[in-house]
């Protein structure tokens, strides 16, 4: 009897944890397979290490912070001496899983993007060499460079190639979300999957879809109505000079999307109410009811997924050797 | 045999482990005895949350880095809109120990302090009023105060008593100082431990002593010489406005040392070197030779303890009803 109970409960379990992934239009996300520890945690150091900006103050995680959805939940990110950013920064989670990086995909990896900050004068406002002579400067960053790249002298490669290394292991599994699509039945309520079966419906998928829900693709911004907004960012076309490109931007991912607000490019519109309805009008030419947009809400919701869970860095002290910041300009 | 050698190898560790304290005038560090981990977590989150800055951009971890020792690592803070501040961040590390709270003791405790930056408009620039808004419009919050507090009504006073438990947690003990001060012989070099000799044979000890090597006294800085210096703080002065407590400033902490640099109220001298020179010049009338400055710089970062370590807090999302951070001064 007691065997007989076992032997239920083991193919109870067996049946949950086999059961048939779904076919939809999204993927569940995978664990990331970490494998070079020490890489990941040079990486993660430099990700917190605001020697990396002219001021000694921004870090990536201040604008791409950790505690918040890899975002800084502001419309425009903050730059050096308080500059007001160009456009809203997106996610760094899952951001490994994107086709491209930045809105307009101008870096085609996670490496190349992490030197575009450092040195943009609105945002950390540094320059490569003087952030390469930094951490040349701290002898247990150059230890752990020796140790991982096998160098005596760091340059900014190794340095964004750390930080891509730890960003690619900010992935956010184990969604609601993806626990259905792993074949949970009971992850979602009847609400939510009702708002997914919409979302399907009135076709958010065309664009929102594979393992980052959105990432894999470029749209224009605005198609059955002209996107208003004050922002001057130009998408693609910035990049072509082809006005074709107006307003063509990366879809962004809708992991997480709970924890990254404000939304769009210009983080004009603060809850995801209103930025379901503007996508539906925009995009899909559709006014949703109250009910409906209330019930993709209720679905957007299940794609919040385990968030990484890591020790605060501690950070090697500055030497008598190394450049000192310039928080503020010299009068 | 195999006994015996067991028997002698067990009287080897308690011998090292049971070795008489040392009589000086400084002492070890004891761990902190968490005894209320739900408040220490939520107060956690709270020290990590730029929502309670008017920005949305600024934490108590901003200028009180825990990866950097405590500080910002630079003279003075950066405020909301870049604003300059007008002193240097001391350490939040150990700040338990110290007698009261800013250079000058305006704030008796840790939770005095707390409220201080949060609605001071050159650094947070919130108000209490809006900072306890912000978290009485997330749910995971106020289910934490509620657990913690058991209030439903969330006020200014948990807020800041959270924090303080919080930082009550971040004590550094374990320093090769304080192994030493234990009894352990081998912990420092013997160029350290001329160091120490000398640091209390030309009188450091004098006011940099106890638990936490200085933050129990309030000194005049520029005893033999005059300290010269840009900025404009008064020191207790500006609290009494009696001229006799110009410059008078609590003694700062020696504890980690070699991570809260720059140096002194202003923030002026990044070196030990310097700093040490300036102290035995201005405090005790007496030039020290270069071997001699050497020897107790060495010392100096034997104080270096264990960071605190924990995983970095995931903070609970804003919602519909979340006032919205100023980041920037609408034009």
């Amino acid at each position: 009897m007691h065997k007989l109970t076992t032997l239920a409960l083991t193919i109870g379990f067996s049946v949950a944890a086999i059961a048939a992934p779904r076919n939809e239009p999204i993927q569940p996300i995978e664990p990331a397979a970490i494998t070079d520890e020490a890489k990941v945690e040079l990486g993660k150091q430099l990700f917190f290490d605001p020697r990396l900006s002219k001021s000694g103050f921004i870090s990536c995680n201040s604008c791409h912070n950790l505690s918040m959805g890899g975002t800084d939940n502001i419309p425009t990110s903050i730059g050096d001496q308080w500059q007001e950013g160009p456009i809203n920064s997106p996610t760094v989670l899952n951001s490994s899983l994107n086709v491209a990086q930045f809105w307009d995909g101008r870096a085609a990896d996670l490496q190349e993007q992490a030197g575009g900050p450092i040195a943009n004068p609105m945002e950390m406002g540094f320059t490569h060499e003087l952030a390469v002579e930094v951490l040349q400067s701290i002898p247990q960053y150059v230890d752990s460079f020796n140790q991982v790249y096998n160098v005596k002298k760091i340059t900014i490669n190794e340095v964004t190639d750390a930080i891509a290394e730890f960003e690619k292991t900010l992935v956010t599994p184990n969604s609601r979300f993806d626990l259905w699509l792993k074949g949970d039945d009971k992850a979602l309520t009847k609400t939510e999957l009702k708002g997914y079966e919409l979302f399907k419906g009135v076709g958010c998928t065309a664009c929102h879809n594979g393992v980052n829900v959105g990432g894999n693709s470029f749209q224009k911004m605005g198609l059955y109505e002209e996107y208003v907004t004050k922002n001057p960012a130009e998408g693609v076309a910035g990049l072509t000079g082809n006005d074709l490109d107006r307003f063509k931007f990366k879809v962004p991912t809708l992991r997480n999307v709970e924890l990254t607000y404000p939304y769009f490019h210009d983080g004009a519109y603060w809850t995801l109410e209103e930025a379901t309805d503007v996508m539906a009008r925009l995009q899909l030419g559709r006014t949703l009811k109250k009910t409906e947009i209330d019930n993709i809400v209720a679905f957007l919701k299940t794609l919040t997924g385990e968030q990484p869970t890591f020790t605060m860095p501690i950070l090697p002290p500055s030497t008598n050797a190394t450049p000192r910041p310039e928080p503020f300009v010299k009068k």
